[in-house]
């Protein structure tokens, strides 16, 4: 049942062999690569102005310069990236390059902070895009966590089936988002200039509760930050790009960021001469969208490509986490169980448990964006800074034409990101930030016991000073319930199996029953029968002090116990059944020295 | 921690040997079995009342007689009964009897009856209980269900650590109640003598919503009916009873009847001479305590042992109903597992059914007596009627000294409870009933499936035509993950146990890894390695398919799968490793002609 319906949900399994890489060009990257970062034009400005309209139209003020702020950092970002990508075109995440270059625990930590992220990621864009359409349709705000969780199981069924990134599917909803964006910031800026819109400040004017102040600012700034998270999905998929793979990359690289900038500026500047400010309901982008355009077609058109992006988004979190497990994992420092390949070539636990923290997120933060937003970012520039400074440490030792120009402009990168991070973490640390601060040096404590644990296990298990292999005795013991038809096949079996055979009936009913010794005796001449008493009813303890006295006085090194057990036709059928064997086998889990045969038998 | 949490919950085990009854006498014995039927008393006649009152005041008037067509009844009853416990002075409930004398039918229509009155009368009685409680503080009514719930679930934990049914423990709220009870309507009586208290009209005379018709009165007798189910109880419990056991039994019987009757139509009496009416948040009982000794001392006497009453009364469910299953599950109709001892001598299985019944009931419910009581009655009057049938059959066959005036006894019995138990059916239908004539049949047909399929099991294991036992040709498979010290011991052990092994390895990861083979080579040289690819990931599949082209090749008639696997500390380790062999073994579960021994090695 459960078999059937997982064929439908995630279809049958696929081979090994079937597994393969579709790869992009510049065009398609960035379709893939795109989504995760131009998503977050949809709420970065906005909770920008969110934060600067506590200081009322003065703090709205500072939108454009914040606006540029965070355009010159994705320069910058992007830089010094390009330089990455094209080292290490087999993929350069944080985590490789922090691991390769600066050793085990800034790999922890950024390897932390991304997984940290990448949750994150999830859960704020797909609150995001459950916000635009109830701006577009607000009767569904109020459901909006529930819609917020079917979207995410949705997601996680997709990637279990597992689609590749195929960049036919993200061309669609990224380039239609931009073309968008574009759109109605040109449009905007059309219509400002002729005239057929009046600049102006919000029509209900936000009360100023304080100052504004550097601190504000900042926190402003700290807020938009959220917006450079796609450019470490670039760097995480150079694998999946066209040769030359880091070339494609870096110019993928380029592109993104000069659209990113663009948008970003673009609806900074215009939400500031259209005088928006952001309302509960009604997202700033849609606010933007209807000025420019009113309620019209292409009104429509932007809120559904935003919402497709932002569902795209979350989705890229869906093969970057999965994979960086399954890569921790394979370094021993995630349960290995993150690098199973599941039925379709996906890493199925990573994807799931993606999923699992993505709703908890949600529905512990009630679906509300600005209160994911603070939490959002720390990850990413944890990672951004370990990974430019691995990349300063790469260029000294690695040395090459233009070494030192490269560690300069990686170096800036760092020095940049560092600082970012440092104002993210302390402007944003009151309101929520600092539950990632806590996060990720406990991910750290959990990533390094774990590869403890892996490192112990792999030397207990080791052959290195291992002596040959030199024959146990073992004696072999039959579990007798009753004399029946199951009783003579076990028997059967058991004489095939060992030459040193005993049987073992217990009592666990309080009286003796003579019959049992009477049927034993007519039908089995070789084998000895012992009844042993069970004065607490449980077979489990009886059976393992017969066994360890027999080991003890006969110098057994093991002993394997055969459990008959016979197999009805249905579920139905086997809930009429004290599975006996099951229990047994079960409550024997975790002896040593006692082999557990499981015998089955039709009726 | 599921053991500690058990221990310090339900207690240590205990020995078989340690099972015993505690033997009562007329006092100890009424104390037990009363505290069923008195506590009825706490609900039956508002039930009466509330279905009367629906004919305002003119209804309302017809209390007295119901109430003594009730006591008719109870004598009746109690008469008929007395002659069942002194002819099974080792239990004669009604399945007992029914199976004896009228056949299998009839015993498990008796049997589906009684185990369904046995979970209402939880129900009822938790949910009364908890309706004295709120009567006397109003403040917990919105709380009722959850109260219910708690009392349940410990009155289930109480059970499960095996209280034996204790006269000692069970006279105080019995007599308590007894005494209250009687208190209550002398105190009540002298004081309208002495003119302290008025007779009267209910305060808010209840509107008449129809006129009174025989099919309202006969209506409110058949709620009233519930009281009776106590004196099933007595006749289950016989043999708890000191010698001679019958004679206890039926004089204990007729003290129950002569209380019981006395106490309900002394309720009746006063609630209709002090003119008391239903109402929604307080309980007949506790208005006529109220209006006799106003809110003091012995009102809340009265009430805290109404409510014990009641809980207690629950309590003899958790006896009964277990201790039937059982009866069933050993004459092959239940379950083998209702027949199962527990650490603690009870029938664990059947006090755990129970009470998630009962549970299940007061949610669906809400807790709420007057949509239960519809329901109630049905199940127990059925059983009368087949019992007291039963003893007809029983004396006609048996004969013996006065055998007609036995017949005649028991056939007047049969007689009024097949006649109430119509007029219950019927005037209850609607209101509830519906379900429980639903549920019998469905049960019935359960048990008699149940029976079949031991039948069958029974016939299949037979010993009956079985031929000698012949050694099987088995073989024996090691399935190596890997070349590490668990594989040498794993090697030990395989040469120990059986002469004809064979290793293979199951290439799950896609790419053939060469080291496997050539550690094998150096360390293994009698025994051959085969790898075979898995080209879905899969290990059981490929597994199969090779044992089963060796048994059919090389004609073995079973193989034997040994799954080393090694056993880590904690379970918090336990999660960082794939327990291939546990997933393995529960796929292989429902294979036969293949045995799978697990074999655990320590680090």
């Amino acid at each position: 049942m459960i078999a059937v319906l997982r064929r439908l949900l995630i279809g049958r399994p696929l081979e090994t062999a079937r597994m393969e890489h579709e790869k992009v060009g510049q065009f398609g990257g960035l379709a893939v690569f795109a989504a995760d970062a131009m998503s977050s034009v949809a709420y970065g400005p906005e909770e920008v102005l969110l934060v600067l309209m506590l200081a009322g139209s003065a703090g709205l003020a500072y939108g454009v310069p914040v606006g540029i702020a965070l355009a010159i950092l994705i320069a910058i970002v992007a830089t010094s990236y390009r330089q990455t990508v094209q080292e290490y075109p087999s993929g350069g995440g944080a985590y490789v390059v922090a691991h390769a270059n600066l050793g085990v625990l800034p790999a922890h930590i950024a390897g932390g902070a991304l997984l940290t992220d990448y949750v994150l990621t999830v859960a704020v864009s797909v609150a995001s895009g459950v916000a635009a359409i109830t701006s577009a349709w607000p009767g569904l705000h109020e459901h909006r966590v529930a819609l917020a969780v079917c979207f995410i199981v949705l997601i996680m069924l997709v990637n279990l089936r597992g689609v590749r990134e195929s960049a036919g599917i993200f061309s669609l909803p990224v380039y239609g988002f931009i073309f968008c964006c574009l759109a109605t910031i040109l449009a905007g800026f059309a219509k400002l200039m002729a005239g057929h819109l009046e600049p102006g400040l919000p029509s209900q004017l936000p009360v100023a509760l304080q100052g504004v102040t550097a601190f504000l600012v900042l926190r402003a700034f700290s807020s938009g930050c959220a917006s450079l998270t796609g450019i470490e999905a670039v760097a995480n998929g150079v694998q999946a790009f066209k040769e030359p793979r880091g070339k494609t990359a870096a110019a993928v690289m380029v592109w993104l960021a000069l659209i990113l900038a663009t948008t970003v500026i673009g609806v900074s500047v215009l939400a500031h001469w259209l005088g928006i400010a952001p309302a509960e309901k009604v997202t700033v982008l849609s606010q933007i969208g209807e000025k420019v355009f009113g309620r019209g077609t292409m009104y429509y058109l932007l809120q559904t490509t935003t919402a497709l992006i932002l569902i795209f988004a979350a989705n890229t979190s869906f093969a970057d986490f999965p994979r960086l497990s399954a890569f921790m994992a394979r370094d021993g420092y995630m349960p290995r169980q993150m690098a199973n390949l599941g039925d379709r070539l996906v890493f199925a636990n990573g994807i799931i448990m993606l999923a699992g923290l993505a709703i908890a997120l949600i529905v512990g933060f009630e679906g509300d964006v600005s209160r994911l937003i603070p939490l959002y970012a720390v990850g990413v520039f944890t990672a951004f800074t370990t990974s430019q400074a691995g990349m300063v440490i790469h260029w000294i030792r690695k040395g090459g034409p233009h070494w030192h120009y490269k560690v300069i402009v990686n170096g800036l990168g760092a020095l940049c990101t560092g600082v970012v991070l440092i104002v993210i973490a302390v402007t944003k640390f009151a309101y929520g930030a600092w539950i990632v601060c806590l996060i990720i040096p406990v991910l750290v404590m959990i990533f390094r016991s774990i590869g403890k644990h892996y490192r112990y296990v792999a030397s207990r298990l080791s052959l290195d000073n291992a002596s040959a292999v030199q024959p146990h005795h073992n004696l072999t013991v039959l579990l007798v319930g009753g004399m029946h038809r199951g009783t003579l096949e076990a028997l059967q079996y058991v004489k095939a199996l060992s030459h040193d055979v005993r049987a073992v009936h217990v009592e666990a009913e309080g009286a003796q029953d003579p019959r049992i010794r009477r049927l034993w005796d007519a039908w089995e001449h070789d084998i000895p029968l012992t009844v042993i008493e069970s004065p607490y009813r449980n077979l489990a303890g009886p059976l393992l002090e017969y066994c360890a006295k027999l080991k003890q006085q006969e110098g057994y090194d093991i002993v394997t116990i055969v459990i008959p057990e016979f197999v009805v036709d249905d579920v139905w059928q086997s809930l009429l059944h004290n599975h006996t064997a099951l229990w047994l086998q079960v409550s024997l889990r975790t002896v040593t020295d006692v082999a557990v045969v499981n015998l089955r038998y039709r009726l």
